[in-house]
């Protein structure tokens, strides 16, 4: 089975960088998975998409060296089933705030006797190879969305679970959850002192923790604070803010 | 109908500014087309879009204050004539080289007694207003692209077409058209020279002329230099510069 | 803030005309949304619609200035939460029977404290305006269905909810849980009198109260009978209704 | 070979209905065909429909006993080709001036030695079953449009054109070559003269002439003028005009 | 109503062959269901199709005489609900390992007062016809896959359901979850004596068993064993072992 | 740039193999891909495929060593350059009946100077690397089909246009146009000798011959006749084959 190279760096260690996709085009998807990044991620939460857009990105991505991960659209272990068949070689849960929650969503990503995900594996096959359901329960990545206070109390809890690989932050959530403007890099003592939390968890734990970043600068920063899953940005965000900077020059 | 505002700053001498769209999303045309451009541009010859997306991107750029164009992938008049049907309220003809070819061009986005266009304005109507096809002669803006060596010795001829609105320079195709490396800036001065030819030739005949450039920087330079249609790279460019430096900056 | 126009009505105790799209398609979509109505609902309920093709269509109904609405396919939170970051100003929610659905859905629609809708408002930021996170809880628009005997009879308790802006009445399927053939404008005792009592309700509470009517004329007689949200029948509806004639004129 | 029921009629001298399709949707295509017209037109070039749309709209009609039919985008004869590949029971040719043009448009709908059209009947063969070669060239309707003052001038020859099943008057643009305002049905005398014009040259050649109409009742008059091929609007007329009608009445 | 004939035979004693797609794709599901099998599901759980590809393909299907049918995602009612309006006329439910998941599943399944199908049968009037609400409850093809452990261990109570009209099994996932290699045709003893326990519980509730199979050869096998609803492999299965034939073949 | 393997084979006196695509699906696309052929060719003339999905499926054989090709729907060039900046590595041109029609072609395929292949190379760089416009004219396969009579009588001429790569025999236009039932592999004496007389101008002009097979079987007896491009039938060939034979047996 082709090993997952972004899963590996994490378990030794080393620091991974993921695209953000919120564009739903296999084109863009290809863009951004061609400029070097370990992992790039199909957004299925907050983006565009729908699962067949979502199924020619995680083709597109596969045209590279870069692991493909999807975001499910919330913790229902279905979608997150399709989207494992459908080739990508690691799923990120949102609003992971329980034990429970955590355990439900790796639930969905192993196969028994691990957990109860159902065979049918159409991409997974073309992409992992021939020996995919031997080798799948070891390769998919699995990584939990530490997003509200609640998930922050109990972020040992989570971080214990046998099959958790990784946690990752999402900051305007938290920022939300925690009675605070959505900012990714919040300087708010509270949620500050959050995000530290869940970092620390991840390191008794010896789970990597990632974080959503505003820009490579604030990923560039997160990383020399402990960080080792970054996100700098997403496409849309980069649209936005280059074609807006061109027009006011522009004018 | 309403009023063609990019077409009525040209003819005011004022300077425009274009998004250019390679990404085949109405979702990236509409940030594109929220960040403040004159216009926005469909390319239909070098990038991945086919029709369908194109009229769902300038549906996501009819709900800003942009005006809708479209780049035709060739000098045939059918789809050009589609995409006026579908609310482009101007066409970017590709590769016109001759007077004739010119004619031929304009002739496909002109109603009749002034050019051939079929009737059957579907979104047209919807985007211009019920008082469409009386008033479309007027409104809709055409531009050719001079991008051959031949384009060039006959522009005189071309900016003197009547219904031809503008001429936009296609720096890349000219360039390789001379035997030159392409590059959207060149200094290569055949280049330069041809370039500068384009622009003259519009002045003469009182039309205004673009050019497509790399970044705003260069489309700023451009400006300076006499360009009044302006195209500050693509979304695709823009994506794939700014990816790759990110992930270089976290390396 | 772009304001909900429809929703200001609505609070004003106008009435508010409602197009109701069950054909996938953003063309159609606009072609309703530019007739005049107050605002215009994608149907990912009964309609053949998925996510991908209900953003395009509310893209469409953005380049009017009617208001653009959703009915979800279920009372599923996730689901409404992407069609809101979709750019829909409102959600149509099936099957409330209990406050505590009334509950959870408004939940689901407001971002905390208030409820807890995850952050990424994507194409809400495009439509609403940059300031759309502090203004999305005021403007978003909730209208909860009453189509079930249970949700007859807890009317008033759901009426009571404080988020939910209006209730809408499906009253073919109010029909069928009375036991009775499904139809609009039923003139079955019991079902009037059920649809009275929700009407009653509402005004009790201060809540408009909507139901979907299968035409114009039918949508005119709920008015006077003190209907505020009126939906005169769906686009699939009104071309069967009109090519049956047709065909049936002119054999 | 599954008989054209449609030229079947034609060739008996009996009156055949069309629906007409410009909404790119495979559901609202099958409301429309089942309704019982006798075939029912997939427009290709004023409609914002594209080829992989337009196939799914030829499965929906083939759900029906309506004949699928295509008005293809130009004189382009190979998007004809592969329409009748994909199912198109017979193709309506826009802009037919000359007997040459006619000539061109019908060698395209045909085998050799008839023709020169390609072999590979894709979806031809499913829906017209295992023999579909070699009955192709008899059950394939071909339907020539006069619309420019040339066509009219040159009905006779064109008619004559041996493979040409039927004529078929666009009046909009009709009316435009002539110089006037474009309408389904003018009263302009030259308009008049000229389509009265049409139909008499087909009766001469023994060829049905149809028109399109804006509605049902102008359909029927056209019928006791003699015409046998009629469509009373489009799927976007329809819409159009109802839903406007119902905003109006609710106002 | 259109009659369900593969019902009907099954409900004579009669076995039925079903085609399977997992290619999101009508043109190849309407090859697959113009080949003579008595009905054709759409896959929703393993597949790469979303819904309004579904949607295409069940159309596709109708084309032909096959019943179309689609297996859903999961047991949640909402995406049933949804494809039974989009025409299909059977849902394949997975994962049904107690009767109260049976009854919930056949309860989405059935218009009040059998279940609690909410109205709204879109396509399913344009394929079942003008009756389909009052004989949907009768046509509608119910069929509970049992593929895990306790499935198998409640099988009798699961086919004393009485809307539940038959039993499918899942080979692959009920091997894996008895700790074995996933195999359509196991000759492991547990999974051999849990098939049979599964077939005979069908027979004694008098409900027929179907169960999905490699091949041709496989499904004729399983009929003489007792099976009456034979899936002899999928598109993709086909695809696959034919093109890697060739390829071994060819070098 | 990376190399054209398939490309290479043949220039080296090796025999290919070649996926053939008729389904406009990238999970299709990509099973075949992943079998082993030299290469695979998304058919965008008698397939049901339109561009954008095409483009999906270049993607889809783009994550496996399989080269990927396109067949053009006509000799119009504009298409074929939309198809190479796609990402196809070569294109097959149907109906090459002359020399100048060759020498249209290739130049669509080569950038100047050697031909007039317009700049904008969007997928082409993802695909073949930076330096994909300088590599280009080398490693892009030309393929020229011959498939009418005129063609054979000219294939010396054409043969021996200098850009052109190999030629292709389509066996089924080829019959009909000879006056012929069209068979892949027929044994009419005129179609043998015309075929024999490709092959041999092939030999003599030092450029490897293609034949489209009816399958594996047929494809290696062409290899031993000379035949160095080998396509073993279709996806849709496969599939309807298989299909039928599993009804068959199954009754």
């Amino acid at each position: 089975m082709r090993p997952n190279s972004a899963k590996r760096k994490l378990q030794a260690g080393e620091s991974v960088t993921c695209g953000w996709l919120s564009i739903p085009s296999s084109y863009s998807a290809e863009i951004v998975a061609r400029q070097g990044f370990d992992c790039v991620n199909v957004d299925l939460q907050h983006a565009m998409t729908g699962f067949e857009t979502a199924v020619a990105m995680l083709q597109a991505i596969a045209t590279t060296d870069a692991i493909p991960l999807a975001r499910a659209g919330s913790r229902d272990p279905e979608p997150m089933m399709k989207l494992l068949d459908a080739g990508a070689y690691g799923i990120i849960c949102p609003m992971i705030s329980t034990a429970a929650e955590a355990e439900s969503f790796v639930d969905a990503c192993r196969y028994p006797p691990v957990g109860s995900r159902s065979f049918g594996p159409a991409r997974g096959l073309l992409y992992g190879g021939p020996d995919y359901v031997t080798g799948a329960n070891d390769e998919i990545l699995t990584i939990g969305m530490i997003e509200t206070r609640q998930g922050v109390e109990n972020v040992d809890a989570i971080a214990a679970v046998a099959q958790l690989d990784a946690l990752f932050i999402g900051p305007n959530d938290l920022c939300m959850d925690y009675g605070k403007a959505p900012k990714a890099e919040s300087d708010d003592p509270e949620v500050v002192s959050a995000i530290a939390r869940v970092l620390e968890a991840g390191d008794r734990a010896g789970k990597p923790v990632g974080i959503f970043c505003s820009s490579a600068d604030a990923a560039i920063q997160r990383q020399t604070e402990g960080f080792r899953f970054l996100v700098p940005g997403s496409d849309a965000n980069i649209l936005t803010a280059v074609t807006r900077d061109a027009v006011t020059k522009l004018r």
